[in-house]
């Protein structure tokens, strides 16, 4: 009877579950499109889908041909380009490559409704090929952060992707100004209800699936000693249950705690919240861990959604700032304190190194993001004319309709014949 | 040449197989979110996508807690809660958990449109910590079950999750009686439409994916004896598909003979109707069992559904008795005689240990969820206000509207009229 | 210690890996429903998502039955069916059943909006049974197909099962004629837009999860001489996921260059078009090469979709034409031109092989489709009436209404006016 090599046995299984895990994180994306496309008007949801799909496509091809080496080239390995690597090193490549698509995505969520289609692939077309690298280069590639001896821990991406997402969100949106509407004279605030809530949850629920790949995923099945991972996989999948269910319930509660009533969007998103601040520190939090840092990023959401929307006033259309920006910073600070025994020897060292991590990639994130954006709107490029943005961007920047027969009466008018001034805009005609 | 220990390779393929199983199931909830809310009034789908969302996160947290120890306890190994475990013992758990928590959903499709949130959290809660786990406990743990030696046999929850999930859906309906304007005075029904089909049958095809991993993922993939289960695998993979595939052709026909049409959600939960069917008994059915099993899980549909709408004049709203109900009981009794050869010793033995199985699973899980709700009901917390089921859950329980500009308040009228005026806002009021 | 025998370790393996790539293959069933949805009519919605259950429900059964043996008698082993075999037998029959399946659904997205039910029952069952199987039988089954030692390569099906379907479709789309109002008496063209591009791209971003089953999924995790096969599914994710993205950049690009905009639905369809264009050469082609079969297949979609409509004159509603077959036969033609270095011996001899397996799949599957409808259209069973086309599928076939609280009748018009008189039912009438 012939024996399987160990390293045959470890190689399989952990490409295998690498390829599993890159399809569900890329099936992220299609929750992306759902969530975002949910909350935009019905005259921006083309423009939303659009920019999710060329996303993925620009930003894909992108990190291939460069980001993928700037990444080992910060981390000090040289430019070691995707096109040179060949068989598992191309699994690796795609693996990183979902990641960095992941952080790409967050950002639409933010400028929806009124930045340029160009403008908005110009920035991921950078972020793929030089931003996001970066992080990735100083952390995972190349660990440079510490303190006193502890490393910076960001297991699957709390930090260095989606928290980078929601500042570089947060930071886009604050250039770009809020959409039309938005704000009255006075500072007081208008909502603009997304067009389908429907929508958003299949997007969160999709998220929600994706993501048991993007934590689960990043522990390998076999290690370098040729044992079975089990006790890592194991508590990753727990923490990341578990944050995720108090997410949910912490923001559906504050929600409840300030109205009444339990809004539906607060507790999906606060699902969402849950997971992000899970994702630095799954590997090593405790059970009760899990539920402190869940129920905060869940807690945190409608609070920090109100200061950004109220304080600073800046129009964060999907709220991509407290599901991914600050529950990001929150769990990646919570690391030492909801850790699980024997995890951390000093309190203040591994604090201390998280403080630092998320200064760094905090602060490189909003200067680059900010140059870029800034730099945009100083030649004209970043936004659309009011007249388009009136109008919707399905329509000035797509020539479609995304709901012809809905919503408008009298908007498809021979079957033959999309007639698009009668694109029912906010501010604008039809029969307002 | 280091060669791979057999108990490395088995665990890590084994525990591999459970998390990705565990995630196609979690990932059902997304298809109970779309296929509930494509069949509930288009006032009433953020009410349902919220119980979806807070079914998770309530329902896992507390099967965490207690529902996970309460089922070992009745089982007979004590009370071994999942705080208390640790590695692959909390990849058991989530496993365990995402059965629980298709149980618990299934009930909300049933009370759609007029039952109270806090009454059905309240519900979920004491589902998740007692009634399922009382279920397992007595079958799956403890194995009390049995006649003339022959055990009963219930593979992936055929009875034990969906029949279950069907009953105590029926149950919670019964006691909260038909949303208003389902019946007229004299009796007789009034239809009243799903808004979107479309979410319905995408729901659907959400949960037969989620359903290979509930079926197929049962199935170990190398045995404690250290053989390959291939011959396991390939049998359930085999029925759950043509059981499935029976489901859908069986409630079309039925369908087209009755009406001469071949209505399209029939199609849909006859699809759903064949899985559940086949559920209980994938690993021993033969093929022809399971063309037998599906095509009879489809044809009772229709007429089961009739029954209960009719006759019962119980409104299940989203026809959760037959689909799961009824289809769980018939293929968990139709065991014995559907499967292939030499699995079953005593045909009289065996459904005797069916019969018993399922007799004890419904008797529980009608007491226990009829004492709930009539308690809820007698202090007045099961039901919302006439007023507020006529505006609709979205508005009175949540405070939004799922389609802010969809769907424009007097075209919807009669079961309730939607009015917009509460939400609408972009700044302006409903009518600029 | 006891150690893994390696024949365990690799059936294990692959077969667990079949099982998980047949049910991503599957979950394509949702995304061909959802983009198929989308870009019909409200009003025919319904009748497209029933065709979509019930192609996989009739060709699973049929294949099952007969298609599976039609196939290996085909490639000369004897009628093998399925119903015979068991085991892992069956887990490599699903796998055949989702790809045929597959061919068999690309169909009803061309003869949407005015096919017979059951036409396209009796074309979906022949397909299963026949058509398909004969494809199958003469190239992956018996391998007849070679030219001066190059034998025909199709890895995943590019020609095989999306080149097929996208043949089949524009071939019985022919036969159907138009929908009506499609073309003016001057042989100008009207557009009959979707109903809901949201739909049309969750169902794109479905069918790309789905995808990397359906290619990366076709490469075996450890092969027959016992090593791991990291190089070809290295080369696989890597090839898919490139093509995918050129091709939504290639047909977004063309949008803009004919029209200055990014059409939403190109670019969602290009995608798709560069993956259906790499599924035949994903395991041989260059990194480079990936960039230009997407990029190509990408292009010549908006092309070669003006030509079927305007030159041709063909109404092939979902552009099943240029995304699946056109796209499909040039990835299979471009095989030796793109080949990573010392694949291909021969570059001629290859080409050759290709050209000879293109033109033998595609007369076949012309010849043997055109013939069916033709029958069924010379027996008046083709087509429904052309006031049930007015009226919409859904009411006519299903008697249903997708939207009943959306899209009130008098906003369309057109191409029939749906009246939701009579259907409108909540136990009112339409006004009540």
């Amino acid at each position: 009877m012939v024996l399987a090599p160990l390293q045959v046995t470890a190689d399989a299984l952990n490409y295998t579950w690498i390829l599993v895990v890159s399809f569900l994180i890329f099936f992220m994306h299609a929750g992306f499109a759902m969530l975002e496309a949910g909350q935009v008007r019905s005259k921006n949801v083309a423009n939303q889908l659009t920019k999710n799909l060329l996303t993925w496509s620009v930003g894909v091809t992108v990190f291939f041909l460069v980001g993928a080496g700037i990444s080992s080239l910060v981390g000090g390995s040289g430019f070691a380009s995707a096109a040179s690597t060949s068989g598992t090193g191309w699994i690796d490549w795609l693996y990183g490559a979902v990641f960095a698509m992941t952080a790409a995505t967050i950002v639409s969520g933010a400028v929806a409704g009124r930045a340029k289609l160009r403008a908005y692939i110009t920035y991921t077309f950078l972020l793929a090929a030089v931003i996001y690298p970066v992080v990735t280069g100083v952390t995972w590639a190349g660990a440079y952060i510490s303190f006193g001896g502890a490393a910076f821990t960001d297991f699957a991406g709390g930090m260095i992707v989606h928290g980078m997402g929601g500042i570089a969100g947060l930071t886009a949106a604050y250039v770009l100004g809020p959409r039309m509407g938005r704000y009255n004279e006075d500072g007081s605030v208008n909502v603009i209800p997304g067009h389908s809530l429907t929508f958003a949850v299949l997007g969160t629920l999709l998220l929600a699936f994706g993501w048991y790949g993007f934590n689960v995923g990043t522990s390998a099945i076999i290690g370098g000693d040729g044992a079975f991972l089990g006790d890592q996989l194991g508590r990753v999948a727990m923490t990341t249950t578990l944050a995720m269910a108090c997410g949910a319930m912490g923001a559906g509660l504050m929600a409840w705690v300030r109205t009444g009533k339990v809004d539906t969007l607060y507790v999906a998103n606060g699902l969402l919240a849950g997971l992000v601040g899970i994702t630095a520190i799954p590997h090593t939090t405790s059970w009760w861990g899990a539920f402190v840092v869940g129920g905060l990023a869940g807690i945190q959401l409608p609070l920090v959604f109100g200061f950004v929307e109220k304080r600073l006033k800046i129009d964060d259309v999907c709220a991509v700032f407290p599901v991914h920006g600050s529950a990001g910073v929150l769990g990646t600070l919570l690391y030492p304190f909801v850790a699980a025994p024997g995890v951390v020897d000093s309190v203040l060292n591994a604090f201390v190194a998280q403080v630092i991590g998320v200064a760094v990639i905090a602060a490189w994130t909003i200067l680059a993001t900010g140059a870029i954006w800034a730099a945009l709107k100083a030649v004209g490029q970043a936004r659309v004319t009011p007249e388009h943005e009136q109008e919707g961007l399905d329509v000035s920047e797509h020539g479609v309709e995304t709901y012809p027969e809905f919503g408008s009466g009298d908007s498809v008018v021979a079957d033959g014949g999309m007639v698009s001034e009668s694109v029912r805009a906010d501010g604008g005609s039809k029969d307002d």
